[in-house]
């Protein structure tokens, strides 16, 4: 059967509110957000009108979430790991230490069973959450001096968020909390060692480069950094049906779109970086590897006393298991032989 | 100013006809064609309707591209590089050898410029393209023997398409056109000793694992190949603004679906191959060079007689050698790690 035409005789004019966890500075991850207010609004004609307001604007940019929860918003555009001192599973719908690329991120959601376990966890929150935006891996973040061995990991002041935070505690880093416009002021003034954010292109804006000269890779604890919209859940089953199709193909383009804008952006800001005289280096295996062990060790314990972690957990990393099987075959043997061919250059 | 609330006065009610150039046997592919026309048919309360034709039911699989250029079709869901008979520059909408991966791909085409170069390229053949669909890197094919050596290559009797087969071709190989029902048989008696068609778990399904014992990757040719929407120009144009947006981000989501699927359905059927005999064997690094050098040598061929070639190939790989300096920072140091972490298992 074929869906009346419903549309044509009342689609109503409908206006949210979108708070961002960011600021209008952020612009690359911030556009994710006003790419689906356009689209959107392109769709219906302009029927469906989505106000996007700035981190702090409406409500405090980690207050989003409560906000839509309790529907004083009808949505907000964060990160699920900002919200991990409520619970760390809220972690898998942005990312995870040693977890997956964008590439499998999105398989994992769209076709590895992903989506419905998220969804199913974001229903104790009001919230419908749907994709919108990747960073892709980030970088590792801005450090005063040289990690030449794991022993340098001590102590060490960092502002770091998510689930690396208290994945590099385990290795004697002593995570920081700050708000982003405070990070540059403390790490100018020594009160911090060092801070990662997200990679050339935004790091570049905050002039981290000024103050710490060596910018460490990979950011091992985000693979990838997923965005997501999280709408109420009655604001969003009170929608046409019509309007939540147009919705939610409209985050499958910003999402997208996100992730081609960080694609393109750090290319060219990795390279003034480097000519402003960044030293850029590469996390020993070293400490990678420890990190690693205590990334896995540390989901086991969640595993133990948190079952909605647990329920995610277990079917992730089979999922994750069975995407590096197939990625080293087809996938990373084309990427390895096409990076050979470049010499080594960076 | 915001648009006028059109929809709701004036949506009209319209009938496409898409053509595939794809069986419905091929089901990942297929799906995403099938997708758009949901998305859309729900975005729109039923109003724009579009009805998928397997490839021969109203024209052939590789007809679609004229089908749709005169209008007899309003669109196609096919793969540009099947039309490099009348343009090698068509392939650069799918694959070309040692080109882009998945990720590069979607980077290039929506913040690199690629997507702007490719509908100048399309305007000639009165078609509005759009991305719908990627495979990721496809596998190198089945072989009835090993390939030791690059003389191995000499007078191979391979099933190749897109690009790869001039590239092969310098190297001794002879490709052959094969319709996807004959190569099987083909393959059986010797008429040709080798076939590429996609990856595990569509070349299971055509058997190919009966006959040939040796499963080569990756496919160089083909690092990321790429499907699209082809719509005439006219009916596209004709469309009420909202549709050309629902159209637009329907695709977006089918183009990150058919990718999330093809990165899932892949891992057991690699797995089923293995258990059941074939033996996986990587191109050497002696045939990889061998065949990167031919390809960029041909593609400067191209360029210099070709200047639509020439028009997209100068910033596209100005573009991929930009993409590779930053992925070969953060995302590649991370994937690598990431997979040492499993000892080589494959």
């Amino acid at each position: 059967a074929v869906a009346a035409p419903a549309i044509a005789q009342s689609a109503p004019t409908i206006k949210w509110r979108l708070a961002s966890s960011f600021p209008k500075s952020l612009d690359t991850i911030f556009a994710a957000a006003e790419v689906v207010a356009q689209h959107v609004k392109a769709a219906t004609g302009g029927k469906f009108d989505i106000q996007i307001f700035a981190a702090g604007e409406l409500v405090p940019g980690l207050g989003v979430l409560d906000a839509v929860k309790d529907g004083t918003v009808e949505c907000c555009h964060t990160a699920g790991y900002y919200f991990i001192g409520k619970d760390p599973t809220f972690a898998f719908d942005a990312a995870i230490p040693f977890g997956l690329n964008s590439r499998q991120q999105n398989a994992w959601l769209w076709e590895g069973g992903g989506m419905e376990l998220l969804r199913d966890f974001f229903k104790d929150y009001n919230i419908h959450n749907i994709p919108c935006g990747n960073t892709g891996t980030q970088m590792g973040g801005w450090y005063r001096k040289e990690l030449k061995t794991l022993a340098d990991l001590k102590g060490l002041k960092m502002r770091i968020g998510g689930l690396g935070g208290p994945v590099l505690a385990r290795l004697g880093v002593v995570p920081q909390q700050i708000a982003a416009g405070d990070i540059y002021p403390a790490l100018e003034k020594g009160t911090i060692d060092a801070v990662e954010w997200v990679g050339p292109y935004d790091d570049e804006k905050l002039g981290f480069n000024k103050v710490a000269k060596y910018y460490y890779y990979p950011g091992f604890w985000e693979g990838s950094a997923q965005l997501s919209l999280y709408i109420n859940q009655k604001k969003f089953q009170e929608l046409p049906k019509e309007y939540q199709q147009i919705l939610e193909d409209a985050c499958a383009y910003a999402h997208l779109e996100m992730q081609a804008r960080y694609d393109i952006k750090n290319v060219n800001a990795l390279r003034r970086l480097a000519a402003a005289g960044t030293q850029l280096r590469a996390f020993s295996k070293e400490v990678m590897s420890a990190a690693n062990k205590e990334a896995f060790a540390m989901y086991d314990e969640y595993s133990a006393k948190n079952p909605k972690w647990k329920k995610i957990y277990e079917p992730w990393k089979k999922f994750r298991d069975d995407e590096l099987l197939w990625f080293g075959v087809a996938e990373k043997s084309f990427d390895d032989f096409v990076h050979s061919t470049r010499g080594g250059k960076r």
